[in-house]
């Protein structure tokens, strides 16, 4: 594997992270869709997002946004890795370049939302060991025995 | 006082509805332009909105939209009755007008954000009243000592 670059994405890579989205398998086809415009409104500048490159292609991102009517809360809304490029660090170089954006930015909390499904698990764990600790869970709020948990993060400031 | 009416606000209302807002005392002016925003967006038919008349006149609302990605869940963004008008059982009306609104479109849940703030005990203790309980706790969200509570109610299906 080549060099991983951490870089903001440009329009040129919303087809990369289109094919990341859907080979990821974690997303059905209408959050493939929602993820998707929420790129776009990124790449307008109403999102912050940061992606991760490698062998020159964009094989991750995350997206994330300041909280509304909070001073220095944030939310992640998305991170994603193209399956074909797991358990190489791209999600944890991607985590940490989240800290940093929003430690930049001013920010010193970052709050996300996940589903307490059992196929979650492995994103729950990965979580936990980038320093989130759920702060709440909605019981049944996505369907029937599928539970929203409310993570948070806070970094030092 | 004359006939307490629930219905839907038209363009019309807008004014009346702003006046509320920022009578309210519960929200800054930042907050207040949030709010406009959204019921302008809501008369676009992007949320949905009740609103509460008496003598003719729109004295208060409550703005709701469906949770995406969810089967059956709905947020409720904003509840607002003008401070001349209150314990008049307005706020209890728009409520109940909220549970029928998203019973009708199918939802059976719903979730609110609210400060943990002292000076938010009197709405902590409405939601209370009307069934939502605490499911979670954002520590330091809004600002330093100000946390972010989430309430949910479950409706009868």
């Amino acid at each position: 594997m080549g060099a991983v670059i951490v870089r903001a994405p440009v329009a040129a890579d919303r087809a990369a992270l289109l094919e990341a989205l859907e080979r990821c398998g974690a997303f059905s086809a209408l959050e493939v869709e929602i993820a998707i415009g929420m790129i776009d409104e990124a790449l307008a500048g109403d999102y912050s997002v940061v992606g991760v490159e490698v062998d020159g292609v964009l094989r991750g991102y995350t997206l994330l946004g300041r909280a509304t009517l909070t001073e220095r809360s944030w939310y992640l809304y998305w991170i994603c890795v193209h399956p074909a490029y797991e358990r190489r660090g791209l999600a944890q170089a991607l985590q940490r370049a989240a800290d940093d954006l929003v430690q930049a930015a001013g920010g010193d909390k970052i709050v996300l939302e996940t589903s307490g499904r059992s196929g979650y698990a492995r994103s729950r764990a990965f979580y936990e060991r980038a320093g989130f600790a759920e702060t709440g869970r909605i019981r049944d709020f996505y369907a029937a025995g599928d539970d929203c948990i409310i993570y948070c993060k806070t970094l030092p400031t």
